[in-house]
């Protein structure tokens, strides 16, 4: 398949968007929040296609799955998304130079962002909407199981982009084509930057193929310290939240590192995760600390590959240390860089620890499931960023904009 | 050839450098400059080494050279990079979420950067202290062909660093072996950014083995367009300035690009050119309007090649058009976004320009010679950037660190 001819026309429809006042961009949000509610059956019928070729007991079919609520939300997410100030064209400097010209740094579009992501027909909106807000253009290259779905709300975004005279190329729909997704990783005459969304081989099959600019977003192998002056009540609660609250999150905890001298209260801090039914790989220290304290199905010897796992599940490492400095680097070893973080009552550990330990996100008694766009604050949310290259951690409308230097003078030339 | 072990140590070195303070390293910088001084014969005579080993018409032989003016104006330039605020640790964003946490978006070094080059010794000691002032950890992989000059110079370094008790291994010189790069490329471990300085086929063969993120610098193809209101006094200087400051450099002149209503004006505009002998490879409506009016000898008409093309020479293309629209087009066609230039009197035609002009750095009624650090104030340039992930244009110290969040609080688990 070639999809060049697409692509350009993308790239055209990137630059016209240059010249879309931001207003007209939110009207357009909100007429497509208006629109999902208002096709609602429509919507849910054409999810009910893709829902029909999955095995309901497939991991996937709930996150395929929309409903009236889900839809509704993705709706009021649109409109929260309208709502939010542009970043483009802010003015990030601005310097008058000894010679006369004045520098001006500027934020600006990326052009055109791919996305490839997994059977989520909710991201289809949600990133649309963030793309459109920051001036690019956008291909997205969902699952194939969410096709149906997505050919139904991106025909939405069309309709709504044609009825404001919006060129409906802005926003484009992949073919439902593996190899259409190789043409995507390597239309770098095309397509500034790909954002892949999804699962570690997803990520790993992206960065590995693709000559597009990639961001890489989602693995985190997440550790919390309970520190040897850790306040036990907060590191219960931390340790069960960052835990049990959604396992197959990326900002789940996965390992947690206790101090040797707290080992007697080592089942008071897991004691909440029972009723959670998690399975405890524990340290020889830990596991004995446990035993007779903990169910038995549940408490396990830790074995070396329970370190530096991403579990996604009901699961989690115990590791046992003598020090702050052997925590940090059991971390420096195993973390994935996405979210660490400290349970502890002295600054000074907790200064070492957020100043020597290398992520996106460190915590000093507060639970790691915070990392999250919406959480920070932002608004929204395209990813989580794990490299360190333009962004880092949650990532929102700025991260998703580059900028230039717009230099003006009355003839300035450079004598050496 | 087997580096893990060697990398590994420059990593543990990156770690450490955290807890030396700035006023250490300045010290550092304004030490390696005086020895660098006190040692010029020494200097000199490695440097001799390696000029002996190339024929002296190669046109690298005169960026291999190193003089005592040189030299003193490199150790000049690490005191000036001494004296900089370093971007570390400062405070980008600070906030305080409703349930109480406190998130601080904290500069912090990138870690471990590789910087590859090629027979240029200069580049050895600017990056180094960059690089240092960043916080960074720095390998250096030089140019054989500068071999000797380089051992010399890190053995300054590293005496020096000894000295302050710095662990030498912060700054590491690559073996004098192409099989190493290779290594380099592929050290995703240990290596956090790779920035190649020097000609295309470096930088593309960098970015084609890469497997370590790199900021990709160099390559520039850089139009000035005068408009139908262009000045013609501000345009013949901006031009000429442009053109023949530098030819070897990337932010010079490869087109011109003529508003066809001011043909009558070019060889004005271009007269000055003749003086350091630029051939012209103009366009049909542009070559009959110069005929007559610069030497035969240099003059050509243009051939499809001569778009598009980074001359780094004495030559220079001139494409007419009829509109702003198709010098945008033009531009938008052959530039590598590096540095564009619009003389115009009118402000509409500027404004226009500017916004949609893709490029790092957009002029408008100044020499796209000032794309450069030192000219936009930065105090110091590690490289100019011509991508639009994580930095643009020239990039400085800021561009050489990333942030993390840092959240506090006492206790915060999430709900929902």
């Amino acid at each position: 398949m070639n999809l060049t001819t697409r692509f350009q026309a993308v790239q055209e429809a990137s630059r016209a968007l240059a010249g879309i006042p931001d207003a007209v961009i939110a009207e357009l949000l909100r007429h497509i929040a208006d629109e999902l509610e208002e096709k609602l059956d429509y919507v849910l019928g054409e999810n009910q296609k893709d829902l029909a070729r999955m095995d309901p007991a497939n991991p996937k079919y709930d996150r395929l799955k929309l409903t009236p609520e889900r839809l509704k939300g993705i709706a009021a997410d649109m409109r929260q998304v309208a709502s939010l100030p542009t970043p483009v064209g802010e003015v990030l400097s601005e310097t008058v130079r000894p010679n006369g010209m004045k520098i001006r740094k500027v934020r600006v579009p990326f052009g055109v962002i791919g996305i490839i992501y997994e059977a989520r027909p909710n991201v289809t909106l949600d990133v649309a909407s963030l793309c459109l807000k920051a001036g690019n253009a956008c291909i997205l290259k969902g699952g194939s199981d969410a096709h149906d779905s997505n050919v139904a709300t991106v025909g939405i975004i069309h309709h709504q982009m044609e009825r404001l005279g919006i060129n409906p190329d802005t926003v484009m729909l992949m073919p439902d084509d593996h190899a259409a997704t190789q043409e995507l990783l390597e239309a770098v005459d095309y397509v500034d930057l790909i954002i892949p969304r999804g699962s570690k081989s997803l990520i790993d099959f992206v960065r590995s193929h693709a000559r597009v600019p990639v961001i890489e977003t989602g693995a985190g192998i997440c550790h919390t310290y309970f520190d040897e002056d850790g306040d036990l009540a907060k590191g219960a609660a931390i340790v069960n939240n960052a835990k049990t609250r959604r396992v197959s999150v990326c900002n789940a905890l996965d390992c947690l590192i206790v101090h040797a001298s707290r080992l007697a209260d080592l089942p008071a801090l897991c004691a909440r995760l029972a009723d959670s039914k998690v399975t405890i790989y524990a340290d020889e220290p830990a596991f004995r600390a446990m035993q007779g304290h903990y169910p038995d199905a549940l408490l396990c010897p830790a074995r070396p590959e329970h370190f530096g796992t991403e579990f996604l599940d009901y699961k989690m490492a115990v590791k046992t240390v003598n020090s702050l400095e052997e925590a940090l680097a059991h971390i420096q070893r195993y973390s994935s860089k996405h979210s660490e973080a400290i349970v502890s009552e002295n600054p000074e550990h907790i200064r070492a620890f957020e100043q020597r330990v290398d992520a996106a996100c460190v915590y000093a008694n507060v639970s790691t499931a915070f990392t999250d766009g919406g959480q920070f604050g932002f608004g929204a949310e395209i990813g989580i960023s794990t490299q360190k290259m333009h962004a880092r951690g949650p990532m929102a409308l700025p991260e998703i904009t580059t900028y230039k230097y717009i230099v003006e003078g009355d003839g300035q030339t450079r004598r050496c």
